[in-house]
């Protein structure tokens, strides 16, 4: 089966089990229990964009930009470089400045992001962005303006969220799913006795692409999140 | 036991379990978890009557036209070529545009499909319709509304919706099965430690049809969604 | 333990499991997943009625009366001569327009039901009627309105409610209950290996009758919603 | 260890659990699932009164006085004579009447209690009760209302109330248990495979009383409510 | 590890498992399902500190005075004794005065108990406390107002908690364990079918106490409630 | 993986699982069940800087400075010392004081912080500081602040919040671990047969940390609460 012209994730990231990588234009939504990686699969996306020549943005709710560079010094990524040359640009939303980061999201983005000639956008984390809003209606209402923000810049992306606990192949607030045509869930992989041994990647849905279903271990190390590819199947 | 004429649902389709397709005339939910092959169910219904000669609307809230038509594309259907013939019209309902998506299918909606001619009616997705309306009651009007609008029309209809995570088999919203005179439900085959080993398909209702209770496991490849046909059974 | 004069259900149906029917006057609950069959049994109650000579009232809140009628045919049962000779009243309330509804059934409906002089009653479906009122006060009054309309009536009723996926012996409004002199539970059977394996009927309760307490197999087939009758215990 | 002056409960019912009966002026809670003996334990405990010289009153929210009254006949109670005689008189409480119905419970109750010189009353059910109101702070001075009409009046009490299908131990509204000095459950045995074999009665709490802690097996027939008496034991 | 000095509860209850008793000042929450005697637990706290020649306070939110003193009569306490020579007070709070009780734990309840110079406090029941607050802010309000009441007073205070049926560690509103010192469980043991076997005690928590982390077995009897010593264990 | 200055967590605690300790300027939740420790892991944190050099501050909302610092008395760590030469502060947040409290956490708690010098803070516990908003906008923007506050401060700090009781892994409000750098979390072994046979600790998250993944069981007893270092393992 045929595949759109493939955005790879870098590394050896969960690109294998999809063929090659995100298709181009995706919204895609990682979606994980804390501590599997998100942040990690998120900037490494965006690292391997700049490798191959694609500016990326990083939308950062979570943490502040220092932090946030800090963390891609430690996997060894030339993120410094990157901002430098003007290829990587970290913006700041604070989640504290509600009204102002909502404002920004609903109003300005879409030409912001034009503007920037992005190729590759990360928003960490659309759990947090959600929590900016009172209520509902709200929260659709800035989660399908980021959407269409993105689109009409034409980069493919990534938002990272939170899963639900009780079902961690959902996020933590059910709505991201209806806005991302790819959902790809970091979790844990469970022994027979239940417990946990160690952390596994799934696609669970990468629209007009032929993806493995099958759960996937990885590891985090040097150079980012790593999918053990011997066993990645694309069957249907 | 007697059927009414039946809407073929295409290729190696669900139509087995079914004594040859959808009843004519039906509201038939298809419900299921992210990737499980929703909108190419949806599709194939459509395709299947351009391929008889009934014209199609494929109403989309989930995507934009032009991805939904590449989607089509990879599964090797004709779509570009119906659309020019105007045997297949894609309408995009933009979620965020929500008044004036509403204000569509509560109003001239039943005009527009009657005007068309179509004989057959998608609705991509019932969820993301529902996630329009700030409350219980708006969804409830706005669903009897599209209801009501696809039956006057006297075409069969198919809705998709995303299936609840914690009770697969009901939709997630909980409201979409009291309009519909059918449910199938796409899901997943658990082994016997649990884990899942592959697609699966349910008829779970369907009125006035005998239809197979098994559960079916199925395939998404080229030419679209097919069911291993030798295990259907239509004992009550 | 002497029972009422009972209303004989049908068929093979679930009188066996009651010592002869359901008790006259009663008001009773047939609750079930969707595609167990709940519509089937209660027109098969009407019609066992209408060829013992008790007129009968359908009134539909999920089918437009063309498809009821239609689904009695398919059963072979004489709806159209029974329509036609003023035995059997379909009457629909449309959800959609629910003001329209709801006044019926809290103004008008217990006159017409004692002009009609209908012996036995059905409303298809009380889950259906739940959903048409904005909050629980407004719910409660309706269902407590239509139980008196019908107890007034001196009909013996039946009310089809959509079960709890969660609880498939409750109702999924949790309210209908409350005015049943009876529940009859439609569900599924489950092998030891927790998969469906056929139908099953339960009588849950039923006031003043010594009802069997066993989950009982059925099929739906010709002639309607058929109980395996060797398995039937009236023990305590 | 010493317990106040019990008021037997008739038949063979749990009396045999608790010593003898209910501890005089108690208010107890009979919960349990639908179908389980929860009318015929309270008509019961009001004909033992009957028996022994108590007069009784029935308040009733779930049936009309005929309904009720065939169903003492039916288990062989001389319930018209006892009305007859006024020793029991039955009060309907129409919950179609809701204004009035409350307001008769939160007023003149007590003095109608004590003017009638009840010793033992019933009210079948509370959960029906609570549906009347509209929210919790109504619902909750309806209750501590009833409760003091009961207890002012003097005499022991029996509330019935659904049980949570969820957790059969908790009364549905999970009011009901905060003005009971004794609950008792009406419910299912279950078999090792999980299968309902029989019905199964236990005492969860009887203030001031050394009860039977196990599981109790009863029957449902002619005479009411009789419990296995065999295996009762008062350890604690 | 040294701990503070303790207030002995009296009996052979929890103090083994406490190394001596409650320690001095504390609020302990004694939370259980019903039934498991609560109650009696904290009835006995206080016993326990008149024959050491400690005042005490109950609370009574649950019961009229004339039973609770009924309830310490069956046990074998000399309450009425108690009473008469100023050493127990049973202060009557009644649910159905709503705002009176309420207005009195928030304003003058901390200088009634300092006044009182009681050394031990008893609360019966804080769910039910909770229970006359209309929302979440009134119910903490009202829950650190008594807190800091009791904390003033200078005693030792227990308060008493239905537990949550679902999780019987934690009590019903979720709000009481979060002004206690010390939470106390008394619930049942479970055999290994799953089927309850007995009561059974266990310390959750204890500032400044190594406590015991087993489930101890307890019984009702004369007396009060008596812990099966020879299995304690103060260990970590 | 090279990871930032740590900030060793005193005693045999958590830090062997950390490489060191937690990352400078973290915001680490400590979240786990009642009775696990967490104030005792919160103190020994602040001691163990104390002993180094780092000035302390423990915002208490859940204990008095007295008992606070008997607590730290009972594990033998020198807090009176501490306090009096100025290493140590208790700062005492009265939650009935809501409004008070609220606003010093929302207003000038960050000049105090940065004023005070401290490089170490505790907050105890965030789980009540969230029961003193009404609603989830006021408690989303005091946990912001509240973040703000410390991270402005540049100190490392600890909140501690009580664990949800279905998902112990995830704190009861759901809304700590959105502001937070790294969770660790107390809780329980379970044996084979679901009984809790003993304490255990693990490391959720840890931001541009390479930490352990396994549950380490841990005790409280003299010198605080310490790790059973053998089973440490820092692999990915």
């Amino acid at each position: 089966m045929a595949v759109s012209p493939t955005v790879p994730t870098g590394g050896a990231g969960p690109a294998e089990m999809l063929g090659g990588g995100f298709p181009g234009g995706h919204i895609v939504l990682v979606s994980g229990l804390p501590g599997t990686g998100k942040t990690c699969l998120a900037l490494q996306f965006l690292l391997e964009g700049i490798r191959r020549g694609d500016k990326g943005v990083f939308l950062s709710l979570e943490e502040d930009v220092p932090q946030l560079l800090e963390t891609g010094r430690q996997f060894g990524w030339p993120v410094d470089d990157a901002v430098k040359r003007g290829q990587l640009k970290v913006v700041r939303l604070d989640p504290k400045e509600t009204r102002q980061s909502l404002h920004r999201i609903q109003g300005e983005l879409a030409q912001e992001l034009t503007g920037l000639g992005a190729k590759r956008i990360v928003l960490d984390s659309v759990s947090l962005l959600n929590m900016l809003s009172d209520d509902e209606a709200g929260r659709r209402s800035t989660l399908f303006a980021l959407a269409a923000a993105c689109r009409a810049s034409g980069a493919t992306t990534v938002l990272t969220a939170e899963a639900d606990p009780r079902h961690p192949e959902v996020s933590r607030d059910g709505l991201s799913e209806y806005v991302a045509d790819g959902v790809v869930v970091l979790g844990y992989r469970t022994a027979a006795d239940g417990h946990r041994v160690g952390l596994a990647l799934r696609v669970l849905k990468m629209r007009r692409t032929a993806h493995a279903r099958t759960v996937q271990p990885y590891a985090i190390g040097p150079g980012g999140l790593s999918v053990d590819a011997k066993a990645v199947d694309l069957g249907s």
